[in-house]
């Protein structure tokens, strides 16, 4: 690993960004979005998964040109098409809805169709907690998680985003519903690493702890068995109602292909200043607080998000960690763009 | 197990509310409720928690008197105070008062605190999709789920209900982030099973198929172990912050004296014909539909809610299966109240 400037990492990802036809504007908000995943330590949605999004740029797959369309309008509710257009620019922009509208009618719900891969969705938690809002946002995916009992890929990992804020630092869960997402797998598979648990069946049946043996069957297991693969059920159900979009089954199980996602951004104001009984931003200190002192001695607890700051200011420090030879692979796609 | 018409059980249900102090419509609504899950098969939450639900009510730690009452509102967010009334009538007036909600504003959520176990959860997803709207809710509880890496339960296991309509039968997912609820862990017990899986840790910090070491050890598993943990942090906190009530570090940790709690009710209505592009009522059962054609020879999908209306359609025919022990006892509950 080597370590590069944030400041760095994004300037050569938004000349690439520029290079493929986007505005200096929205390049430079989607290399952000990319640098700040590898920043917070999620290299998988990050820089790692830069030199397929620009392959999806060139293939077609993704159109650097389109921005959402609203779709139609009802109170707090309203439905998106993403065009096809940039995953994270659009889901980025989805939440910024949502946060606006949050703000006039105390909960905002923004359900996006025809959209592409949103790359890391904490990064919308983060978006709105910096805002103060509480967000709930979600994604289906194409198919690539069996439901429990079966060996065959038919439901979506679906990752879901629940975010506090909290002046302390914000608390942010990131969650497939697979217990172990493939980006994660693909993490542990680099680094010669077993999984801490079962994440899945190798391709004999046998649950398995060997990252490399999941990836090849395509049967991560989902959180809480029957739990995680009703829940991935119902999360791709909701994002197919709300947003009239695709569902799982209607798209691409090619990862390189795969695109026309649905997505619902759901922000709640946290100024509940008119409701007066509770202090809200001091509630997810006290109950971080709480927990942290009720715990046995030598027990460490980590709450959702703690992670991602402690690497977030190891890497503002230090600079990103990069693999190099990922880092001269974007610098030569910087040069043939 | 005895077969009784759940005509009988709620009549004799409703006759020991009234006695209890109900009006006769909330008994009768509050002895349905209690009827229905057990009807639907979820007994731990039926029948089997009616004496213990009386003996609530005797030691006033359920005021059978109260009704809700509107703290405040902001367009389709309310915030209720459940005034320590009975549970499940509270869940379900906050879940109709969602419904309206949303009715006006397309969304709808009611967040309530202080009020008491809801009882079965599954019962108000169900409610919500017979209105045909989606519906999303969830409670906290008292500490009773170690957060993971931990053995103190310093976590509730917060049920979340998911539900989608649908004509041929409500996709309804109801599910605690333990791997297994306490209800379903003393079902397994009673029945002499074994879990299925791993549901927990034994005294000896063993992961264990046996309920019983569970249920002494208090120490079930979370679904998807960190990921379940999480989770389940997040409810808590979204449940406190929203309706400005009690979260779990707050609840007393005793199952009789367990009261005070917060609840959300989120609705969203499914007549989307304004949105216009995808009739709703359909999409769930084509996806269902897809599932079941997809699955290999031999595979059994349950989609959520399946076996609840095969279990409720069985009980509808040959009346609700009970304990023998059991209804005696709350005949006999009739005789003294």
């Amino acid at each position: 690993m080597i370590r590069v400037p944030i400041q760095e990492v994004q300037e050569v990802l938004r000349e690439v960004l520029e290079k493929l036809g986007m505005s200096r504007e929205r390049a430079g908000l989607c290399a952000r979005l990319f640098a700040e995943s590898s920043r917070d330590g999620v290299h998988s949605h990050g820089l790692g998964r830069f030199p397929r999004f620009v392959r999806g740029i060139r293939s077609g797959l993704v159109n650097v040109l389109a921005t959402p369309e609203l779709v139609a309008a009802r109170g707090p509710l309203e439905r998106w098409s993403g065009r096809r257009g940039v995953g994270n620019l659009n889901a980025w922009q989805s939440m910024e809805r949502a946060i606006t509208l949050a703000r006039t009618h105390g909960l905002g719900c923004v359900a996006v169709a025809h959209t592409n891969h949103w790359m890391r969705g904490g990064a919308y938690g983060w978006q709105a907690a910096e805002a103060g809002m509480i967000a709930i946002c979600w994604t289906n995916t194409m198919p690539n998680l069996p439901p429990w009992g079966s060996s065959a890929p038919l439901l979506g990992n679906n990752p879901l985003v629940i975010a506090v804020p909290r002046p302390q630092g914000h608390v942010v869960l990131d969650m497939a519903m697979s217990q172990f997402s493939y980006g994660g797998l693909e993490s542990y598979r680099k680094r010669g690493e077993l999984l801490p648990v079962d994440g899945g069946f190798d391709s004999q049946g046998r649950l398995t702890r060997d990252p490399g043996a999941i990836e090849a069957s395509g049967r991560p297991l989902p959180i809480g068995y029957w739990k995680g693969s009703g829940l991935a059920l119902m999360l791709d159900l909701l994002a197919g109602l709300l947003s009239g979009g695709q569902v799982t089954h209607e798209i691409t199980a090619d990862p390189e292909q795969e695109t026309d996602l649905s997505q619902v951004f759901i922000a709640i104001d946290l100024d509940l200043s008119s409701f007066g009984d509770k202090a809200g931003a001091n509630l997810a200190d006290q109950v971080l607080s709480h927990l942290q002192s009720s715990l046995p001695q030598g027990v460490q607890f980590r709450y959702p998000g703690q992670n991602v700051l402690k690497i977030r200011n190891e890497s503002l420090a230090k600079g990103i960690a990069v693999e190099p030879t990922l880092w001269e692979e974007i610098k030569a796609i910087r040069q043939s763009a």
